[in-house]
């Protein structure tokens, strides 16, 4: 590898935001900020949209003040974009990066944004162009390969244990049955961090689907009257991605189902369709009066005020990773490994090769799901509660002795 | 009023929870354990359900580590009851009541708990049994009389006002329309407090709807169109119990339309009818593609790991109040005044007739709500911001200067 050129950097984030996109980008500013390698440091206004159309702020320029509330905000602050560049578009980023003399490239972002980067550096390397191009892990998902875990998944999942362990303890006050619908289209991490906040014996979610089980509309409310005989209530958490036994996403079912959806407007976020088709089945088959159904929606990978440390902390260093690494590698993807369990969790960092992250992803693995389908294993409480940086202890009364 | 008898007490939780109902009972708690006069004090599992069963927990016994535990958990931690007492229901009440020697009991809840207490109250007067009620302020919806404000409320409030905060950074970040449905059936309160984020002269949410101010869906699409075309995007928080020109609540003619509402089962609360509608509405007649809605259900009110400091403390020493004003009265419910505003805000407490209370509600008042029926005032931020305790700053830079 060539010395390490003195020249300009571009940085964008894409795809769906997290709690701590903006942490790495943090990460990527203050670290590049140390090397004068780094000539100028282009961030790119809604990624590659920003990078053909030139649309660039400056990121030296950042005060800290500035950098720390950014490295607190949720959401992409430099603007986040749904393209998915094909050859042609990669060429015009290309073109911008010659014009420009960009010779470094930090995106941050999941499989998709991966790809990206990887056609871009595979783009340079044909014609000898020294660009150094860097791929920083994001997703709620966390469904990328390589690394153990993908920033963002440990803020939306403190959100997601947070929010149910209010939500068990509202259904303990209020006693009834309560479905959740929580993101996670084609990997069910995020919804078996519903189990995270569980304190005591019975406490819930006491039911929890995700997309790698399939389970059938009769096997969910069979479930569900079985913990309801047992409890006198059940809390469920279902993923918007979950199927049904001819493995066919039940949104997507409800959405073609003129009957069923009204609206005829039905995507699997932002919608309470699901939720809604569940909490019927419920009434109409158990003819339990009290269902309710909340669909998450956003607020789980943008609600502003509640980051994990842990996460924040990690999606940063990767941050500072990725410009590092740029110094002595052409390209690659920052993970982590996890050298650490229990209070002793920690992490290191390496770099990956981009082919191993691009348009690749995970799904939860067989050993963090239990054996009827329904709820998640102690091997996944291990794995997860750490991401989270730690959750309060909570207290109920109404199960104590009585006098 | 002849001296405080020693005896028993009784502490319950009544309606829906909150995120501090459990710190004012931790308020009733350590203040009653400072007085020689409290002999037993009996917590009531289920509110008025656990009165009439005798189902009663001790609340003196608790350590001071689960009173700790207790006073930063969301939700009723000795379960709450929709119950709403008549005369023969408060006269089994009054039977435990003496039978146990029960002098003292406090209720923390809204206006119909404040009305149970006062139908029991005026039983005990009438036969001349020296009972001390006392109602503890607790709504999420701000809508008790006399008091400036309702425990409860600066908690939701700072939910709200983070989601909405968050949701848009997120909608800057990958622009369209977002309609989020907040709780509030009658008073806008909450609904309004998702502008107590804004920080930028563009930041949503840029419409607000509250139940105070009907309007037709010719001007909310027409409203959600301007904005649009100014800004790219438009964020939107509207109340679960908007109603429409003809003052009929929408969500309830929703659920009376069968083309509307397929499942046959509508609520306000715990379904997405409402925001699906909403979004429908505003992808057929705009054409915009990029349209989400979000209801966010029971999150708002019992979401754990989030508290407004300044709401916590409050509804704490409400709790404390409640005991000293029984020592020395026969009834009441604990009010708050306001006594300075901004930095300085404070609050003090006084103690008002339960009659004022009792099966009375309060609107968003007109001054809170601007001319055009679809936004807050500056009045109305100056009036709830310190009840949140505080929000972050947030930072986006896709709008700074380009280079």
């Amino acid at each position: 590898m060539s010395q390490a050129p003195r020249a300009n950097a571009v940085v964008g984030q894409s795809g769906g935001p997290t709690g701590v996109i903006n942490a790495s980008l943090v990460g990527v500013v203050e670290e590049a900020c140390k090397h004068a390698e780094f000539e100028n440091l282009y961030g790119a206004v809604h990624a590659v949209e920003g990078i053909v159309n030139e649309e660039f702020v400056d990121l030296a320029r950042l005060s800290r003040a500035t950098l720390a509330s950014l490295a607190s905000s949720p959401s992409a602050a430099l603007g986040s974009s749904r393209d998915k560049p094909d050859r042609a578009y990669c060429e015009n980023i290309f073109k911008v990066f010659q014009k420009r003399n960009v010779r470094y490239f930090f995106y941050i972002g999941g499989n998709d944004s991966a790809n990206t980067a990887h056609i871009i550096n595979e783009m340079a390397a044909e014609v000898g162009y020294d660009l150094r191009t860097f791929h920083v892990p994001k997703t709620i998902d966390n469904d990328l390969l390589v690394t153990d875990h993908c920033p963002g998944y440990g803020t939306a999942a403190l959100f997601v244990a947070n929010a149910l362990m209010g939500d068990d303890l509202d259904n303990r006050s209020l006693p009834g049955i309560k479905i959740d619908v929580i993101m996670g289209r084609d990997a069910g991490f995020l919804t078996a961090a519903a189990a995270l906040g569980r304190q005591r014996a019975d406490d819930g979610p006491h039911l929890i689907y995700v997309p790698e089980r399939p389970v059938t509309t009769e096997k969910f409310v069979s479930d569900v009257e079985a913990v309801y005989r047992r409890l006198g209530r059940c809390v469920v958490a279902v993923s918007e991605g979950i199927k049904d036994g001819d493995g066919v996403i039940w949104a997507k079912r409800l959405a073609e189902n003129p009957e069923v959806d009204a609206h005829g407007n039905v995507q699997l976020s932002g919608t309470g369709t699901l939720a809604d088709f569940l909490s019927g089945q419920i009434r109409e088959k158990l003819g339990v009066k009290r269902v309710r159904a909340d669909t998450f929606g956003y607020l789980q990978r943008s609600f502003a005020g509640l980051q994990s440390h842990t996460d924040a902390a990690e999606a940063r260093a990767c941050g500072r990773w990725a410009v590092t690494y740029a110094l002595e590698h052409s390209s690659g993807s920052v993970a982590m490994k996890r050298v650490g369990a229990g209070r002793d969790y920690a992490v290191d960092y390496f770099r990956t090769d981009l082919s191993q992250v691009a348009e690749k992803t995970k799904s939860l693995p067989d050993e963090f799901i239990n054996d009827r389908g329904n709820d998640v294993t102690e091997a996944f409480m291990a794995y997860a509660l750490p991401l989270t940086g730690g959750l309060a202890k909570t207290a109920h009364l109404s199960g104590n002795g009585r006098v």
